[in-house]
C-alpha cells in the first residue's frame, strides 16, 4: 500500500477520495480543503482519514508518497510544483497547469527527480476510449483524416475558466492518446454569454485544428445546449468510427464505408443509401474508469514508468488549450504551435 | 394554370418536373437539357411536353409563364438573366448565383420588371421549418442567442461546388427564415480532401457567423460523415430548440430550460440531472415540401406578392457563401459584411 | 410485356398500379373498382389504361395475362377463382382468402391449371427481410428459439378485419418466409374497444404459437398505439437478432450473445454489462419492394417457377391467423393446428 | 435513528446496506447471510456492524426495530413470519411470498401486532414511476384501456424460480399503484428453454390481464433478449403515455393523442401521418429510489402509516404470479383470480 493525501475536495475530489479509499493498493492518510464544511462532509463517510484546511503538513510527512491535486485550475501549477518538490509522486486534475510555460516546468521537475507526475485525463481510462485506441492502433480505419467532437449539455457556467479549458480537455486528450498527431495550427471562434467580474468567459466555442499530416480536428463545445451530447465522429481512409458516448449500449460504432470518388450518377446512388457498408460494434467492457486510473498510477509509481496520461499529454492538450484561448481572443485568428 | 418551362433534368429537376406536372395549377410545357439521355429519361414518363436540348425556345415563347432553372450554379446567372429579361417569372435552384454581384444584378431586373423571382430553398416550405418560424414569431424561444447546425453524410463529392455553396445554403436559408438577423462577419475553417482539375475543392467545413445583436451561429458541414446528421440546436434566452430532421417522428423539441446563473453547488445539481424542464414536441403536418412550394410560387405570381425565399433571401444566403469561402481561403480570418 | 388488369383501387391498389405502370415487363390495360370516384383520380394519372367498374371484361379479355386483386378481405376468394378459372395469373393481396378451405381451394385450382398464385406479403420482398433470410440460411443465428414481434401504431381501425387479420400477415408471413418451422398450435388473447354493426371487432390482440421443434413466437398487434413500433427479435442458440423497420439506418442488428449457464455470480456481472458481445449491422440495399416483387411475379410467369410467396405462403398465413382467430373468441385457449 | 438488520447480503442486499448505512435515520446494527464470503465482501467496507450467519440473534434483540429480508423468495415467509412474531417491523423483497396464501398471512399479522409490513417494490419509489402516478390521479390519460409493457434483457436464469416471478413483479406493482384496478382474469403463455434439476424454469413468458372494468394488460418477459428492453404503453381514453427506462432523459412520453374513428378515408391520413398530437415530456427528479424508500419506511414506522407498497400491494402482486404461473402450465387457459 501506498499513502496517498487528496488536496480539493470538491464534486470530482469526492469521486477521488471514494476510489482511493476504496483501493486496496491505497491508503488514503489526508483529505485536504479550504472550506471546512467540504471537508467535514467527506471525513464524515470516511474513518481513519485525517481532515486538513491547509496542505504544509502534507508535504511535510515523509510516509505520504503521492498526492492528488484537484483543486481550481490556477493554483495547480504552484501546488503541483510544492509537491513535486517534497518529492511526492504527483496526480494533477485536468488540465495540468494553466500555461504551457508552467507545464513544462512541472515536467522538469518531475524527470529530475524521477517522480511520475500524472494528468487525470479521466476519459482515457474509460473503456470505451481503449476500445477505440486498440482499433486505431489495429490500424482498422487507415489513415486518419479528421475529428470532430461535439461535447455539449446545459449549465455548466465556471467562473474562473472558459468553456474551452473546462471541456475541451477530454476532447484533446482522446485526440493526443488514439490519434496523436503534431499540432501546427489552432483557431478558435466562440461567444461569452455573461460576464464575471467584468470579464467575459466564453460559454460557446468552436475550435479548430491542422496536423502536420494535413489531417485536421473539430471541438464544439457549448456550455448552453438543451441536450447533452457527447459525439465524436473520426474519419479515416478505410473505415469511419462514430463514439457517442450518451449510448448506454453501442458506445463504439464502426463504418465499413471509405469515401470513394465516383461519377455524378453513382454519388446520386449513394445520396439515396443511407451508408454503403456494413456497421460493427464492438462489445465493451463494464467498469470505473477513475478505479482503473487509481490501479494504473498506482502501477506507474511502482514500476517506474509513466503513466498513459503523463506530464507530456497535460502539456499537448494545455498548449492547444492556450493557443485556442488566444485565437478566441483574436476572433478567430489561426495561432501557430 | 400557368404555362412553365423546367432547365435541368437531373436528380432534382426530376422532382420539379413531378411537382409540377402533377400540381392543377401548372402546365408543363418544354423541359430543357443538354443530355439527350437525362431528357428522354423523363419524358418517357411523361407525355405533352415537349423536350428541348437548347433553352431558347423557351424564352422565344410568349406562352411561358415561368421558367425554373435547376443547372449548375456557375450557369444561374446568365440562364435567370435571359430568362428575366424575357419577362418570365424566374425560379432558381439554390444558391440563386455565384456570387452576391451576380444575385444583386437579378434582383434588380425582376425589380424593373415587376417579375417574381423565387429561390428554391426547400427547406423553408418543410412542415417543420415553418413550424419552427411559427414558434420563434410566438416568442416561445425568447431572444435567439445562438444557432448550430450540423448536417453531414456520406459522399456527395461535387467538382463545380465545394461542401460550403453545396450543403450551407440549407442552414443559412433556414437562420435567415426562422430568425433573419443581420450577420455582420463570419468566418469559415476546413478541409479538402481532393483535387479536380487541380483545383481543391473543400469537402468538409466549419462555419462561423456573428450577428449585429451579439448573437451568433455555427454551420459544420461534411461530405464523409459514416453517420447522416441533420440536426439544429437553437438556444434562447427562454427555451431553447432541437430541430433534428433524421427523426421520424419529434422532429423539434422544445425544451423548458434557460440558463440560470447559480451558485457552484446548485450547477452540480444541474450538471447531474440531464435537463431542468419539461420537453415539448409540437405535432407536425405531413406534405411534400416541393408540392406546396409549387402552389406557393404560383399564388406569388397570381396575387403580385413576394415568395418567402424571394432575390433578397437568395442574396442573404449568397453573401454569407461567399464570406465564408473567402475566409476558408484566408484559413479562418474572418470577413465582415 | 405481359398485360395485366388490377382489381381495387384503394390506398394500396393505387401503389400498385404506380409499380405496375412504370415497370418495364409489364403493360396495365385495365384497372377496376365499384368507385367511380376512386377509378377517376387514378385514370387522370395515368393514360391509356381502361377503367372499369365490373371486372368481368377482365376475365373475359383473352390477351390479358395476369390479374391483381386488391379488394376487401371478405371478396378475395372469389375473384381469385374467377380469375384462376378465367386461366390468368393471379396476384393476391395478403391475406389470400378468410379461410384455410378458401385458401385449399385457390391453391388447388391454380395447381390443376398450372397457374402462378402469388399472394402480396410485400415484406417479403424488402432488402432487410431478405438478408435476414440470408443470415439464417448462412446458419448465423444458429437453431432458432424464439420470435418476438411487436406491430402497433395508431389509428387504422377497419370495419371488416379485426387487428389480427389486418397486421398479423406482415409477421406471419415473415416468420414463414425466414424460418419456416411447422406451427402445431396457436393461441390468442386481445380486446375490442369498438363495434361496427355491433360487432366486436378486437383492436389490440397478443398471439403466441408454438411449434413442432419446441421454438416460439409472440405477436403484438396493436391499433391504438401511441408511437409506431415495427421490431422483431429472433432469438437464435448462437446469435440473436433485432429487426427494426423503423430506424432508417441499422434495420437489422445481429448481437454475438448466446445465452449461456454460468454459476449465479457470473449471471450478476452479465447483469451489470449490457451486452456480453459484438453487434454487426449489415448494410442492406435501397430499392422499392414492391416493385422488386411486380419483376419477380413476371419471372415467376415467364419460366413457370413458384413466387416466394406463393398460395401454400398464403395458406401457412391463413391457417395461423384463423386459429387466432379462434383463440380470441375462445379467451386464450390453445387451438391445434 | 431505528436499529435495522439486514438479512440477505447477495446483489441486491449490498444496495440496501449500502442505502441504509449512508441514510442519517437508520443505524445498521446487523446484517446476515449464510455464505460467510458474502458477509466477509460488505462487512470490510462498513464498520460497526455486526456480521451474523445465523439471523436468530436478530429476532431475539429487542432494540432492533426493523428487519429487511432479502433473501431468495421460497424463504421469505418463514423469516418475515419469525420477525413480525418478534414485533419488528418488516421489509421483504419482491415478490411478497410464494404463494398468496402465505402473503395472506404474514398480511394478517402484521395487522394484529400493527406492525409496518413492507414490500421492496423498488420501482414504485423511482421518480419516473411517482410522476407517471401523479398524470394519471391529474386524469391527463383519462379511462386506462390498456397496459402493454416488455421487460427483456439478457442472461439473468436463476434457478428457483422463473421468469414471471422474476421479472413480472416490477409490471405489476407499476400496474397496481398508477392505475390500480382490479383484475378478474389472468392467462399467461411462454416457454422454458432449460431444465434445473430436472425442472422446467420458463424463461421466457407473455402474461395477459383482464380487469373488471374490461381494461387489459399485457407484459412480456424474457431472459434471452439481446437488446434490453424497459417500455411500458400505456393507452388511455384522451391520451397516451410511453415509459422508457432506458432513455436517459425522456423517460415519460404522453402524446396527444386519443383513438378517433374516422371514415377509411381519414384513416388512411392518420397512416402516412405518424401521430396526431403533440408530445410532451415532463422533467423528473434526479434521486436514487432506494435512498428514498429507506426513508419512506422510516416515516412509515414512526408516524404508523402504510407504506406505498404495503402487504396488500405484495399480495396484489403476488395474486396475478400465482395465477400466471397456473394458468402457463396449463397451456394459456385463463384462470379467474
Amino acid at each position: 500500500m501506498l499513502n496517498v493525501a487528496i488536496i480539493g475536495c470538491g464534486y470530482w475530489g469526492n469521486h477521488l477520495v471514494r476510489n482511493f479509499y476504496t483501493s486496496t493498493l491505497w491508503n488514503v492518510k489526508y483529505i485536504c480543503d479550504k472550506d471546512k464544511n467540504q471537508l467535514d462532509k467527506i471525513s464524515s463517510k470516511y474513518s481513519n482519514i485525517t481532515s486538513l484546511t491547509n496542505p504544509e503538513q502534507i508535504f511535510d510527512d515523509a510516509t505520504i508518497d503521492a498526492v492528488v491535486i484537484a483543486t481550481p485550475v490556477f493554483s495547480h501549477f504552484e501546488l503541483a510544483k510544492k509537491s513535486l518538490l517534497s518529492n511526492k509522486h504527483t496526480w494533477v486534475e485536468k488540465p495540468l497547469a494553466a500555461s504551457s510555460e508552467e507545464a513544462k516546468e512541472l515536467i522538469e521537475i518531475a524527470k529530475s527527480r524521477n517522480l511520475i507526475l500524472h494528468v487525470d485525463h479521466t476519459y482515457i481510462y474509460t473503456p470505451a476510449v481503449r476500445k477505440i485506441k486498440e482499433l486505431i492502433d489495429n490500424n482498422v480505419l487507415g489513415d486518419m483524416l479528421y475529428f470532430d467532437s461535439t461535447r455539449v449539455n446545459l449549465g455548466l457556467f465556471q467562473h474562473d475558466i472558459n468553456v474551452i479549458w473546462d471541456l475541451a480537455p477530454h476532447d484533446i486528450s482522446i485526440l493526443q492518446y488514439t490519434i496523436g498527431k503534431k499540432p501546427i495550427s489552432v483557431s478558435a471562434t466562440g461567444k461569452s454569454f455573461y460576464k464575471y467580474n467584468n470579464k467575459d468567459i466564453a460559454s460557446i466555442s468552436f475550435i479548430y485544428i491542422e496536423f502536420d499530416d494535413g489531417s485536421i480536428a473539430h471541438i464544439n463545445v457549448n456550455w448552453m445546449s438543451p441536450v447533452k451530447i457527447r459525439q465524436i465522429i473520426m474519419g479515416g481512409s478505410s473505415k469511419m468510427l462514430v463514439f457517442d458516448d450518451m449510448e448506454t449500449v453501442s458506445k463504439i460504432k464502426v463504418y465499413d464505408s471509405g469515401v470513394d470518388f465516383k461519377k455524378r450518377e453513382d454519388i446520386y446512388d449513394v445520396l439515396i443509401q443511407y451508408r454503403t457498408g456494413d456497421m460493427y460494434s464492438p462489445a465493451i467492457k463494464n467498469y470505473e474508469a477513475l478505479s482503473f486510473e487509481c490501479n494504473h498510477f498506482y502501477d506507474s509509481i511502482v514500476k517506474d514508468i509513466e503513466t498513459d496520461t503523463n506530464g507530456e499529454t497535460g502539456l499537448y492538450v494545455v498548449s492547444i488549450l492556450e493557443a485556442a484561448d488566444k485565437s478566441l481572443t483574436l476572433g478567430g485568428t489561426p495561432i501557430q504551435i
